[in-house]
């Protein structure tokens, strides 16, 4: 795939450990500011030109991750395997981003169904900065 | 799609909130845990089914949550949508447990690409207790 | 895949084998049969039961025997591309039926884009009955 | 989709109706054409740059086809989901072709499992001169 663009330094905090959901929240802000609402320049970002194609570039994207992901498990190559989740993981949150939801959304979704006492909690913290997208 | 089986309640550590913990870590550990090779029973869990089925089950259910993660989308409501990536994560991850991979693996590479820097640390940062696969 | 309901075996025309009719029309005219409006019984029926459930079925059903039709590729064994293939194009006739088209549109989509000059007179041949659909 | 070659005229054979398993049959003869092995040129052609890929670049273009015959017809526009069928089984026909596979294999399976007693012999008929793979 097109390498996307890259994503800011990280602040970091000291003392506090990066968490999945806190990578993801971060990916999520990055990619949200590739909307050309929000500046993204399709002629410099490759998400940005997801988003200017619209959402059915995205989807055709998600099927293609799909099937390539399918082939790098038939191919037994765990490194290929995390390449093609990856992708697709990727797309699908540009994807969520289109409809205004966040991984926290879906993290959420994981969390209800699994009858997760504990990270119910989690799923309701919001995990980025309030959104202007309201 | 059938529900998964519930995660086990969060045990908690005192003076430490659930929402500290990495949630996919924890959902990795649940889906690891349902391998029949770690005494995952078939008859009780849909993961352990998968993983009893074999690779070609758990493929195949990859593909249809993104055909369905399509239609979500092409229907415009944002709670299909969820729900459908949601299940695409999830299968994705039982993939990944298939190949001994894990979620971080996954933000890993995704960090790696994003050139994030101050995520690289997170993303070589174990976030799993040490694999017994090696 | 479940098996589709059996066609009725062809009544046969003197002095005109089996082999001078059109396979494709044929199979798509007894998909139309099985449509509920024209009297297929989803109870008995294979293909009524996805006409009746609506184009997600069908469409979802695409999207699993493309998969399928990946994974026996890679599995390079001949017999289950063929069987894989034909699941896929079956369903494929059942989402035409779905919009009022027939296998024909498909052949002569691929006969113009080719620009079979001789084949264009095939595309323009009616392969079934006038269609009542208009 | 990049528009394959275009076929050499049909030489028409006066009085007798093409139908449709000897236009797939024709199809898949110019398919066939396009291997590198066989004097395609991957420099004039789509096709035998598919082969010259390798199988996994057809499948990618399987899967990518599937995802937008099921955006096509969620778009519910006839005229879409006939051009992405069209795609699809092209496409298909040219993984069939990768496994010395012809579209009689396909129509075959279908007819088998269809129980068309009279469509059994057109099954078995050669839909082309004997195929050099052996």
């Amino acid at each position: 795939m097109t390498l996307p663009d890259p994503l800011p330094a990280s602040p970091g905090e000291p003392g506090q450990p990066a968490l999945a959901q806190d990578f993801l929240a971060r990916l999520a802000d990055v990619i949200e500011s590739r909307k050309p609402a929000n500046g993204g320049d399709p002629g410099q970002s490759y998400v940005a030109r997801l988003f200017a194609k619209g959402v059915d570039a995205m989807l055709k994207k998600v099927g293609e991750e799909a099937t390539e992901t399918v082939m790098a498990a038939k191919d037994g190559v765990p490194e290929k395997v995390v390449y093609e989740v990856a992708d697709l993981w990727f797309h699908s949150m540009i994807v969520l981003a289109q409809f205004g939801l966040r991984p926290a959304d879906v993290l959420a979704e994981l969390a209800r169904r699994e009858g997760l006492s504990g990270l119910q909690e989690f799923a309701q913290r919001p995990l980025a900065p309030p959104d202007p997208r309201g």
